[in-house]
């Protein structure tokens, strides 16, 4: 006999990454902006003064603090992570037990149910409207009647774009007190319907933040999990003891120091987005037929074709050097520069 | 009804890092010695020319390829985390399914158990010695009768120091061909009984390094798991397709293009443990019955003391502004600088 892998692990695919030089990325939702020079400056100046040979504070506590303080939630209430990955992680891996259920939205970010299939917890899936909605009615009547423990989902959605409101997402929490509720708001900085300011007054509200997309930074890994007091407390103890490392930390810091610096960012790639979905929507009228999309609330725009086109466009414009996200019949596409989204226009309609 | 924490969780303690400005720390067991201003002056430099808005390398292929070269092995084998403890984490709770056996150590590594606990693995002790050692022979019998899938210790041991040999290793990972042995040689490089040359070998033999020992940059969260192709590829495949940031993988690339560095950090760390050891050792000598220790090949010593002793002594030299550990009856003493050798030596023996 020998040793044979766990059969969960045994046919999974490793990650395999786009390789070879592409002049443009519009593939990861990243931002196409870089934090300033003097920003930059200040990063490198923090991590040159770090003691490398010693372990990270383990709370992160000068990320919490500027975090909290630029979002408005109180240090004691955030758990930092290396990006929201590991805080998902945690959350299938530790919040909840074996064969507890979750409920995961479609279409939605896929490494939820991956990470929920990696956990061993049951993964139960709701599907979202013709229009990509959630319709929360009919997620409480799920989540009631299964028993369900947690349910995930982005907010706005990536890769739809389309959000639910605020209301919509605390009629949820309060519909649903037994699960905890976990909205990801990687994508909120691009829309106003947060409900960051509301996880004190729930026993089952935990919202998720990340520094890889408005905040510029998705090569620091840094992501943040907010929630009550109990909830907090649970999540960082069961968390490995040092996650993030020091120079992470120091540069989350020195990011949330320059919160104007922050808001500016954020409104270069709303108005960028806004320009990309203008020129999209404009193709849509058009070639009638050929594409189609729905208003979009985050970095990116969502464009819907016939049966086997995607693929096609998406095979064509990689090999003009542009990246974009091909998923099923649908290309997601992240804004970029004016340079870049012109470019991914024109490769587009060349090739309807 | 309202949202109750999972039982699992409900009970953990935070992690409560020891807060307040103490002049020497060595209770960690990280390297006393920081990089030299060259290899700093390198790494921040690769820090300053990357793109942080973009996400890091998946794989970190620039890691996998310096450390295998610096190690000895090829990057293929390589899986880069964020520290040991995140690629313990993907051990206990992807590569082995829940309900399934965990033996581990005592004393060991107290991570192995916790992460085993909070992946729902069956943790299964396996005592050691009075001298610290492992029966091999016994390790075997006991992973053999309960079917266990997964063995994890340290090698040289921490807390103890006590390592075995080489001979000893590769005798169990032949003696229990169905269960996946996890060497974690965090310290192996202040000895000299590696099995990393023999991963390819055997289908069950994983071995865990860090760069947070000999290395000395414990900040930046690196760890490495080595293991044989299909091993590698499934942990690969389950770790989150981000973990390892950019900065960290720049600054580990760093660290292993100067492997003269890293051989003379090393032998300085080995020189002022032996100091310390032989200063304990003679107060082991002059005072008998106050306190013992075994020779230990890790950057430590592990001082075993009469009941209630380790505490107090601990607290009194903590008072004086040295921290060292403490662990039931023992104190475990990371070595330091010739000054800080003397000054917890001069402590310990001031409160024996």
């Amino acid at each position: 006999m020998s040793y044979t892998l766990n059969q969960k692990v045994s046919n999974l695919e490793p990650y395999e990454p786009i390789s070879g030089h592409y002049a443009i990325r519009l593939d990861a939702n990243e931002s196409f902006l870089e934090i300033p020079e003097h920003v930059k400056a200040d990063m490198l100046s923090r991590i040159a003064n770090l003691h490398l040979n010693r372990y990270p504070d383990p709370l992160a506590a000068g990320v919490c603090e500027r975090a909290g303080k630029y979002l408005g939630v109180r240090p004691e209430l955030i758990t930092v992570g290396n990006g929201s990955d590991e805080l998902l992680t945690l959350l299938t891996q530790v919040m909840m037990s074996k064969g507890e259920k979750l409920v995961y939205t479609t279409p939605d970010f896929s490494m939820y149910k991956c990470y929920g299939y990696l956990a061993e917890v049951e993964c139960i899936e709701f599907k979202k409207d013709a229009n990509y909605r959630i319709d929360v009615d009919k997620l409480i009547d799920l989540i009631q009647s299964e028993g369900a423990r947690m349910v995930i989902f982005s907010n706005p959605c990536n890769p739809t774009g389309v959000g639910i409101s605020r209301e919509e997402v605390l009629r949820l929490v309060e519909g649903a007190p037994e699960c905890l509720v976990v909205v990801d708001e990687a994508y909120m900085e691009f829309w106003d319907q947060s409900v960051l300011d509301c996880v004190e007054n729930y026993d089952n509200l935990m919202v998720l933040k990340t520094c890889s997309k408005s905040f510029r930074m998705a090569g620091i890994r840094c992501g943040l999990a907010i929630s009550n007091p109990a909830v907090t407390n649970a999540l960082r103890a069961a968390k490995s003891p040092y996650n993030v490392n020091s120079m992470t930390q120091a540069a989350a810091e020195a990011l949330f120091d320059y919160p104007h610096e922050l808001d500016s960012a954020t409104q270069t790639v709303v108005d960028s987005r806004d320009e990309l979905y203008k020129a999209v929507k404009a193709l849509a009228g058009k070639y009638p037929g050929k594409l189609s999309l729905l208003p979009t609330s985050a970095n990116f725009v969502y464009i819907r074709m016939p049966a086997g086109q995607a693929k096609r466009i998406f095979e064509a414009m990689k090999a003009e050097g542009v990246i974009v996200r091909c998923m099923g019949d649908c290309l997601r596409v992240t804004c970029g520069t004016e340079y870049e989204n012109t470019e991914v226009v024109r490769l587009l309609e060349e090739n309807l």
